[in-house]
């Protein structure tokens, strides 16, 4: 019973949206209740998943919820998030998904026309990832609860040989990748819920990731070092998790990072940075220097990469910090997402 | 795209909360719409867990929701249901749980009381049934939905040794055997909702049926052919599915069934069947008549098996039927639960 003698460091009395915002809130929560009672020693409590061995093989092992508002939105559904989502969770771990199982949670009242478009995008997108969906489960709430239907899958994949990712591997002089624009999937969901006035043509970037990293990874594995797919907290949450967990500096050159006009006069409208809007079909790769040019040219080459970008690099000092360099030479400290201002974007 | 061209059985229009009971609606929803569309031509859709090969290693998956009302219960919680469901699941498919998963859809307001409590009752469960928590993820969503928390858990498991467990395989003169009482859980769940005014004692069976399940291969794994956990729906669902997928009749001697008084009483006022309450602790298994009696002497020589029975057996005819026999010499046709009479049970 040793679970039960266990101290844990959340002192927040109640829950609230930020816990689930996937910036400092949700961090706290993960690492101050949910690890140390439930995930042994060996677990990296915010990695994207879980590489175990099962039966003597390595496997990798993860599980996302979608909750996402509204169900469908320009460039996909609940039902693409849920299936892409984990097939990028294993991707960036440097895994190929082999088989997803899903759960839904239905709302009494959901019309069956609407379910059945979403188990066809879940269909459609697994058969695009090269994923065979092998169970599942259905429960139903009352009328009133579960925003129509929340899914959940849990997928496991099996490594990708010769890629050994771990922020312990990234060192000063390595290279940031970044495989395209960011911030298009939260504001097009924001654009979907007609919270601000403005017409755009933004589609939510949701997609398998895998192809990318297979492209990357062929050229480059012996120098791949990290990956991560910025998704809730977008790219700065994710460069600072790795400024932290390999304890560098992250230099981002702020001029470099893709993003679509629509993105950035979206997130001036609303005071946001576009580094801490979420992003489902991008990730970020640290690359030693000598594989970096290999490993861009050839997500450029590849389908859907080709505005791809080295966007930083890895230095010694500041420690554990991610610094912002603008075009006008200026710095700044980019910190990680903080509150939730796009709630229930996955 | 063959998937956009799949036709669908399923005709109702909207989603009602019977089919998330296990009984008639929910195949009806699973057979006639998840299937066809989601799932590929060797998985069995209705199976506690798909037998796939990862990596050049077999394993098992599984995956469940958990929407319980109320969150914890005389005997047991729902973060110990949804350790001890996944973990049963892959048991009665022949499997040991190596490894879960877990997800959180929390309701903004939740007091962080409530959620370190089922944290440590999952930790607590996931201890005694000998796996590892190996990852998660949390969504948080507004005020008034999810009742608390929805919790998602998904599970891989080893397959144990020796056994090869399908419908196929069960053939006329096996017999049946059950593991001890049922319909605790339902009838607990609905005493602790006070929607009885019933004053009892009596406990949810929640349980790893793990040790159970392989105190029982280690006698008589070359006669074990079909196992199963009858929750959702209860013993009358899960045979009502053995008989239809093998094509024999399942005998019942509904004497030899054991039930509580508590049960049997609260099921008499509600007009309920204990053959249709739901179960977290107790399965099924068709064993053949040369190893029947080995597997129950083992089952009642194993912690909490002592109340293990042999309550039927298959025969030839009336094909695809459950047939209950009863003390005085009746018969009557045993149906698969219809609609849903406890809703919301795990």
């Amino acid at each position: 019973m040793a679970a039960a003698l266990t101290k844990i460091r959340f002192r927040d009395v109640q829950i609230e949206m930020a816990h689930g915002a996937g910036g400092k809130a949700s961090r706290r929560l993960v690492e101050g209740l949910f690890a140390p009672i439930l995930f042994g020693p060996t677990i990296e409590p915010l990695a994207d998943a879980a590489h175990i061995e099962v039966n003597g093989t390595r496997l990798a092992i993860t599980t996302d919820s979608f909750v996402v508002k509204p169900l469908r939105f320009p460039g996909g559904s609940i039902g693409e998030l849920a299936v892409n989502g984990t097939v990028n969770d294993l991707a960036v771990s440097g895994a190929r998904a082999q088989a997803l199982v899903v759960t839904y949670v239905l709302e009494a009242g959901l019309s069956t026309e609407t379910l059945e478009t979403e188990v066809r995008a879940m269909a459609k997108a697994a058969s695009a990832a090269g994923v065979v969906i092998a169970g599942g489960d259905t429960k139903v709430v009352e009328n009133g609860k579960a925003d129509g239907m929340y899914i959940t899958t849990a997928g496991i994949g099996a490594p990708i040989p010769g890629l050994a990712l771990s922020p312990a591997a990234v060192h000063p002089g390595d290279k940031v990748l970044l495989s395209g624009p960011i911030g298009d999937h939260g504001i097009a969901i924001l654009l979907a819920r007609g919270d601000l006035e403005i017409e755009a043509d933004l589609c939510s970037d949701t997609r398998s990731v895998l192809p990318l990293v297979e492209a990357m990874a062929e050229v480059a594995a012996p120098g791949l070092r990290w990956m991560r797919d910025p998704t809730r907290g977008g790219v700065a949450t994710s460069l600072n998790e790795l400024a932290r967990d390999c304890g560098f500096a992250v230099i981002l050159s702020e001029d470099a990072v893709p993003i679509r006009d629509t993105v950035r006069g979206a997130c001036e409208i609303l005071g946001l940075d576009p580094l801490h809007i979420a992003n489902e079909g991008q990730f970020l790769a640290v690359v030693s220097p000598e594989h970096a040019d290999a490993a861009l040219r050839a997500l450029r080459a590849a389908s859907g990469g080709d505005q791809a970008a080295i966007i930083g690099e890895i230095r010694e000092q500041p420690s554990a910090t991610v610094l912002g360099l603008t075009g006008y030479g200026g710095t700044r400290v980019i910190d990680m997402l903080v509150g939730d201002p796009l709630p229930r974007i996955c």
